[in-house]
């Protein structure tokens, strides 16, 4: 029940359909069924399990802390330190063989080392990307986004896979062409 | 961009904090952390993988056929026909072999009769349960629905795991003890 809060954190990204906010728990499902789904494309190969169990709880420490936006510099000097109290509360609500699993988890996919955590990490990049697109990049347009910023945020594709790198990279293109990012 | 789709179908339930309706998709999220973090009450060991998938697409047909409240028999006349009909447009726009797989898996959820299609379901059954309960019985008291057709439709959990089907069982005890749910 304490993870039902993650359904009223809002992130920037819009859903493609009725335009509202989309929240942290259906962008968390939406990175599990781009698991399944793009796995065949990873360069190297991965435990599914840890993948998905890393996507599922890989927010919920924003049921504290917030969803701190990409683009956001002064956010993103205290993040860090929001979310490990966050995680310190969250996880340990769990018994405590679970509270320790599940906090690693988390840590290791902050930590974005292990093939799993950057299959995961390059899907929670990739995802907004794909949301802005079809969104005639709403949030880009309104937080001035350019084309580097984004290239640097989803630089993590380009280990993790090929075929995915190559097609991000031509979405932005294509995105600066019709003006929904800035050069 | 298409499972996008789902984060506008509205189930019955509501979250418990700022009490809309809930999407099918952070439904579906809810049910995968379920999936982890209950897997330990299984009466049988199951293959965690397979209830993931299983839970992560089980809603993906809503997009085309809609969500069928649970207590409603009109609509669940015709659920079946209009499921399938959706299950083949939105798989198939995978390609091939993904097609096959994952209808394959939800065909075997709506099944119910392996291991991890009953974990899953049981899942299914459960969160709203829970929800439920946490709102006071909201979707209860507005169907006007009794203890009786909760028991039935959980039933499922009494197979899955002994802890959890006690559990729900109390709760639903409670439940009526309150007034959030007719006797």
């Amino acid at each position: 029940m304490e993870a039902d809060k993650l359904k009223e954190i809002l992130r920037r990204s819009q859903v493609t359909v009725s335009k509202r906010r989309e929240n942290s728990a259906e962008h968390s499902w939406h990175l599990a069924l781009m698991a399944f789904i793009l796995q065949e494309y990873a360069n190297t190969p991965f435990e599914l399990n840890k993948v998905l169990s890393m996507v599922v709880v890989h927010d919920l420490v924003e049921i504290d802390a917030g969803d701190t936006f990409a683009y956001d510099p002064k956010g993103n000097q205290d993040k860090a330190a929001r979310e490990e109290a966050a995680a310190n509360r969250i996880f340990h609500l769990l018994p405590k063989q679970q509270a320790i699993q599940y906090k690693a988890l988390w840590e290791e996919f902050e930590a974005g080392e292990t093939v799993e955590a950057k299959f995961a990490l390059a899907l929670d990049r990739l995802q907004p990307v794909l949301l802005n697109y079809y969104n005639q990049g709403s949030s880009w347009k309104e937080h001035q986004v350019c084309k580097a910023q984004v290239m640097e945020r989803i630089r993590i594709l380009e280990e993790v896979s090929e075929e995915l790198w190559a097609y991000a990279v031509h979405l932005l293109e294509d995105a600066v062409q019709r003006g929904y990012l800035l050069p």
